[in-house]
């Protein structure tokens, strides 16, 4: 039987529909937490976060904006002067999409709320083996950060990080979220644009990837497949 | 001789003064951060980072408003429908004032910035011994946080936590302020009013507290003392 509160961090991408769908299923009371922090695709995001709160209903969501990221900048992600470049499979660095210590601030926001409303899990759709080098999605990050929360919080109830993607690859997560019904069609995975996915960054390369590994088709529209 | 850079959360109360003070002899470049988190002293504790950054002149500044805390609610500091109680010395638990997990934010923010500037120090004005029980005011948690840091990082150039303060009492922060010249009459330690201190909040009581064992005078305005 599903039983207790979890936050769930949606970003509105696809790796985060599908641990939404994941914690829908494993979750009494879901509560959905959107950040925007001036990313490029921040509108269409934030679309599919609102048709991702009308398809599951949570008890609640908050969506919210983070401004310094644009302030601190550093990333292709936030600062309009820095163009997204295209997938380079030969690229083996840290790409100019890092946006740095990215998931411990949505972590952070989501452990303030979860001690608030006395959740006891925050759901976030990290995946190690397909990211772009980022130190944010591997498991020693979660496990020093789910420390941090074992020392920094009251401690009357545990709050326990959940990263049901972590070890699945592209393919598996399609699948995976295709088996939960999951409206892949409100979710935004391009780096760069707002209307019609790219089909050449970073992301939609392993988006449009792990569809064709899992042979199923992504409902979304590309320029390029 | 004084070498690299710094970033230093600046929250415009007195620890914060000090460890500004602190800041400022031990390193070449300073970067202050200040975060308004819908707390209701808010605009007097900006007032105060403004003047700090005239009087210290950092190589930078940041000031950014993060609306998500008044939204999560829960504390006497953010939400305006829990007033702010008077000191009670035989309180021992977790006070109204509690803003669950607020150093983890101001942390991983910092670090997002150091990154980005390549700054190899953090400095946060936390103290252990007459904080009022707050987890991410101990030195674990501090620890805990600076694994996170080494985890969750390029790892190119370490970026660490300085808690100058952690073990001190406020008597000994005001010795140390006063050593310094650090300027408080242009920090603001109350939780409760924006123009006259109340003297007899929590923070109030710490505060005059401190410098009452330091056998120095507060040099600014109490409505009771």
């Amino acid at each position: 039987m599903k039983q207790g509160k979890a936050v769930v961090l949606v970003s509105g991408g696809m790796d985060s529909l599908v641990t939404a769908a994941v914690s829908v299923r494993e979750n009494k009371d879901i509560f959905f937490l959107h950040l925007n922090y001036g990313q490029k695709t921040q509108r269409k995001e934030a679309e599919c976060f609102r048709a991702l709160v009308k398809h599951y209903k949570p008890k609640k969501f908050l969506e919210t904006d983070l401004d310094y990221f644009t302030a601190i900048g550093g990333s292709s992600l936030t600062d309009k002067n820095i163009a997204i470049s295209d997938h380079d499979p030969t690229e083996k660095g840290i790409p100019s999409t890092y946006v740095p210590f990215r998931n411990a601030q949505f972590l952070s926001i989501a452990v303030s709320w979860a001690e608030v409303i006395g959740a006891g899990k925050i759901y976030i759709g990290a995946v190690e083996e397909d990211s772009t080098n980022d130190p944010v999605c591997r498991k020693v990050f979660f496990e020093a950060f789910q420390h941090t929360i074992d020392t920094g919080t009251k401690g009357d109830k545990p709050i326990e990080i959940v990263t049901p993607l972590l070890k699945l690859s592209k393919a598996e997560i399609v699948k995976l979220g295709t088996k939960l019904h999951a409206p892949f069609e409100h979710s935004w995975s391009c780096y760069r644009d707002n209307v019609v996915a790219c089909g050449t960054c970073d992301s939609c390369v392993l988006r449009l990837k792990g569809f064709r590994n899992a042979g199923l088709t992504d409902p979304i529209t590309y320029r390029k497949r």
